[in-house]
């Protein structure tokens, strides 16, 4: 079968560092349009901690509900600069995650986690500092006896992930940049950014979008009436 | 037809001013008590940041899923003082909503924003401190190319929003108080709060609800048995 | 009928108080793994303000949707360490809980409240810091009609609680310890702190948890492929 | 204060009978279409059997969670062909209604009942062909304490309804028409529905809607390409 | 530790049998108002066929997300007349049964099941009609990893479950009615439905509950009033 | 960027016509297994009637909220024997789709539409036969204003479409086989099927899966323990 359960792939490509060096000066919503408004998980990932954020490499694993057991196998995966991105094979909450194995994915290197399920010890990693974006916060523990499989394609809370995709998070959410659109996304993040400086000033100084972005006539044409 | 699709209604009579500045004064919990118990959004609806708060008389807008040019053009409308209530006419948790929009609000005077939907840039709109209510947090880009429509009577997460009605949100979450009725729910609330600095302290001593609002009667006619 | 509605247990009993105090000293996560991982309510419910936390006594309520009157006969049952309980016959997030309960209970030595349900007077109740753990946020008032029963076994948020059982909740959840199961629950939470302090260390040394586990051989039994 | 809690509305005025038969002819997607796609009860209102529909003028009722004695009240006001509407003042899912309602409502001459709340006898609702769209199944019973209102403007599943507007439900959901607009909504939506016999026979003889719409030159003009 | 994970308790016991059978005259909704509007399962619980229904004696399961290993060991606990409750450690829609489980557990003479979790080959399970009340349809298999336990107390969507205990189905849920009260319950269900017959032939010859149940009275006590 | 927005790929690599053949002969739940339990979308996916089924090659489309301009787009890329499979680029529950595009689409030849959003005109689409699988049921109207794309690789319901592959759905749900493992899918769901048959006489005689699976070994090695 094509699908590869129980597997680790020790080998991926992860996207160019200067790209993603460029790419962690954006935020999830910069990042997002510059590529198209595609990528970007469900809105149920939340930060564990206010002002949480992250820019790394994805490694991938994927899980099956109630059993972290591969959680260990891809800390030894991890190079520094990552961001583990957890999927499950169906929809759990369970605490796949806490403090130990946060302690063990920071002294590998990792950035954070990106989890579509449940963390627990949110104290211990909130004081650590260390970020995670996942669905839910539950103590619940989790068994270790089924195989999933590391560094596979994943599909994490609605976006498709490839290891060493970047993985951009902050409080707007988390999006996936491919690893070859790294450079162009970065580039045209960069644009963005600039071109919106100007136009935050004229906001700021009462222009109204309707002038600024010349939408009088658009909205007249299309029908737009105004009654007193 | 009798609704009013494409049209933006520029003379809305407000929430005459002294009342709504006693309005001000309190919280949601007890405006929502002191007006009978009704006028309040549902319970999704909440600050991004805590501590959020606000009050002020509304500007309605009617979005489409995944679209905000109205966005652009109430923000002609809006007058010192004036809150923004943005609903859709589907449920969309797509970020209609952001730092550049802000801004623009800010400038015309706006006192924060109600939205039936998602919003983005939490961390500007944080540090601008601009208080926004909203169902959800999405870097969710949107289009523009539909006509809503500007000032016409709305329902924004269940409750029902005409023009010019005072807008009163804190953490416990979206109030609406109708222009015509401001003046007796400011009263009402003033009332209430003075009636209740009394029964605080009283409780505080350790007087019990029981007693105090002389319950055991009651209780004891309904059947309460104690066992030991 | 053996249900009890319309009744108020006077005499329970509680946890034994040197028990109680050991378990006081972990986090939600370790008790329910030392439990065996059982007596977690759902992850719906959240603490109404980052960092509360509370271990206690159970005293339980049963409310009917949209009416709060047993909150006041559970009043007079609250010994100082106890936590109020409270259960509902029905889905509902009402706000059946504000500042003036607040100030009641802990007026009565109250440790806090764990709601299924909702709660309102937010703001209030972080700056008594009162800690609450409910499903809903909700200004929504309630009235005082229909008789519930008072340290009835309840189940709260899936979760059964008999009065008396041990209430421990932090930023990971709720757990229920059954007052028999206090002490052997507290020593084992002890000994799994204490081995968990020893594996931290190393974890954070860059020994990975598949050698420290000594997983290693498992997951190759279980078929577990490396490819490059 | 404006709002009417505790009042019974007993003279309303009812959509135009003849706009009312045309309406019924019509289903609730076209009819939705026909008013430019405003009306629509939020998609969680479901018929509690395959096939039920109805059509109607409204007589409205605001109900308390867990409480349906208002259920009563409404009962006396409803003429024949009229269709109850349920509001609840915050989310309940409770049983409000049921076959000796459902007995009651018949012999008064009601063509169905639309609740934002939770039904039971779903089985002998269904053998008498009583019609119900509602938000949930439950079986638990309700109390009889609190006073709602009959008659006033109620908000029903994000739906705004004056008493006296057009009620049309079908498999596709619930639509509410104004009673001022019923002759202008029935005349458009016959419009409509002859417009469409013509388009579905085109299309099943396989022509392409980018043709019969003539959407190629649009589709180009916003930049759509074709790659091999 | 008094929890008890991984035991099978043999000898249960059963309601008794005459009771049982009384009880099975009846729907959900009436023996749920005989026993005081309590025992009933959470509203998501629906059967995977519309006219569903069980009656009899629970054997329960506690299983663990994604593993329905246990399954098989209740199998053989199952005696004529039984009803398997399912409850899940944590929240899971996985399908731990199918048309296999459901040959074996109708060979062992079980009157259905039901699962605070998800269910599959509902098409063969339809054909077989074998009932079946569930939190949701899934074709998602489980693993037979992790040891639950077989007859100890269970709490299924939100019910407390003892083994023993008569559980009734029908399209208006499930509700569960303790060993101990099946006696109390069955005579209490058959006085109210006797009482409902004589009701639904005046409501249905076009008396109002209003003058019926003599509520006129007390909405004036209240405080209701009748406009025009 | 390396997504493509605003293209249509009009040659894919359908699944091979045989295996295709072979597939449609097994449920979804004996795919998904001799799957290896992966390629299943979310359970919230559901027949629009009972019984709906099919079995086909995807084409693919991706949507924007509120806009169905891209299914005229898709149509003409439909031959014989494929399903229409839609995604949306965020969560939205509108109808997309109704009895006319379901004229033209099966005019085209398909085979049905799975659609993670919402669809109208049920009762025509049942009357039709034309199988859909959809998250919802919804009267309301999209426009047609924005472009999405063709035959991209798309995430629907969680599960990753590639043109061509293989889409299969019934009662259980919605599973995706990819192009090139149809033919190894099909022999497996064959075998499990030949190896289902001889289980289930066996159990239906009585015997138990304990025994016949051979469990009780290992049942005891994990420490299962039976009391009376």
């Amino acid at each position: 079968m094509s699908y590869q359960i129980g597997v680790v792939k020790r080998n991926i490509v992860r996207a160019e560092k200067s790209a993603l060096e460029k790419l962690s000066r954006f935020g999830v919503a910069t990042v997002h349009e510059a590529m198209g408004r595609v990528g970007l998980m469900q809105t149920y990932m939340r930060p564990i901690y206010p002002g949480a954020h992250l820019c790394g490499t994805a490694v991938t694993v994927l899980l099956h509900p109630g059993d972290n057991w591969m959680m260990h196998v891809v800390a030894e995966q991890i190079q520094p600069g990552d961001v583990v991105v957890a999927a499950v094979t169906s929809q759990c909450t369970d605490g796949f995650f806490g403090d130990l194995l946060a302690t063990s994915f920071k002294a590998r290197g990792a950035k954070g986690l990106v989890i579509d399920g449940g963390v627990r010890d949110v104290k211990d990693l909130t004081a650590m500092q260390f970020p995670v974006f996942s669905k839910a916060v539950s103590a619940k523990g989790t068994i270790k006896a089924t195989l999933g499989s590391v560094n596979i394609p994943v599909i994490c809370a609605g976006a498709l992930v490839n290891p060493g995709d970047v993985i951009i998070a902050d409080d707007d959410g988390v999006v996936v940049v491919p690893a070859a659109a790294a450079r162009e996304a970065a580039d045209a993040a960069e644009a963005r950014e600039n071109n919106e400086a100007d136009k935050r000033s004229k906001l700021a100084a009462g222009v109204l979008g309707l002038d600024m972005y010349k939408m009088r006539e658009g909205l007249e044409r299309a029908g737009l009436k105004y009654l007193d």
